[in-house]
């Protein structure tokens, strides 16, 4: 589980320095070729290509020099096969709408789902929940 | 895969015929004892104990009697180990939040990591995005 773990912190740490550089090569060799991303506002990507070229797409458009920070790795669940589902807190900067609107800077869970590649793991599936600040208060778990 | 779909549609198929029954019982009998869920607001419960309690604070709260509709399995990916990740797209009528404010109808997308139990699947992650329906023209894998 620890040996997984650090697997899981190899990619995420990849992941964020390859989004912090603009360096969507090395953000898309992180990717499985059949992966699918669900965006935070509910765009589904189906595919390596299609995530990347959308990505390629929203860097130009509003994320180039966006910086993101990694919070936590919140949860590993370890699934058979080698697969592995991982929960990543980030936060990111402010940015603007393709409109010029500002999108606020705040706090995303983003659900990954890694399956083995040789030593390493390669994400086969993204999901990203913007945090919604105001609603924490109803969580029933926190309250307990 | 044919048979990989079919199993994916019988836990979806039972997620929501248990949501519009309001039966939490026959909904967690489809969870795995370790499941995570991150929901629509970035809640994030870990283990199936605390997915079920939390739910059942909301079903209290908010969703008693709220209809889920299932629009479609857009995709299904198989994973080693048996392991398959979906994406479903649903509808929710619209609920009251706790604060008397009206949640507004709306779709979701909702990934599902699901593990093989004996001859069927059990639910082993849950991330819900809500689909921002002004969002969508921005989509760049829907212009082309």
């Amino acid at each position: 589980m620890n040996g997984l773990l650090s697997k899981v912190e190899e990619v995420v740490t990849a992941y964020i320095a390859a989004w912090n550089s603009d360096n969507l090569d090395a953000m898309f060799r992180l990717f499985a070729p059949d992966a699918h991303w669900v965006n935070v506002v509910g765009m589904h990507w189906r595919g390596r290509e299609a995530v990347e070229r959308a990505h390629r797409v929203f860097f130009d458009l509003m994320f180039k020099g966006v910086d993101l920070r990694l919070e936590e790795i919140e949860s590993v669940i370890a699934l058979p096969g080698g697969v592995a589902v991982a929960v990543v807190r980030f936060h990111m900067e402010s940015s603007y709408l393709p409109d010029g609107v500002v999108r606020p800077a705040g706090f995303y869970r983003l659900t990954l789902v890694l399956v083995p590649d040789g030593q390493s793991l390669l994400i086969a599936h993204g999901s990203n929940v913007g945090i919604v600040e105001e609603a924490q208060h109803l969580d029933p778990m926190l309250r307990r």
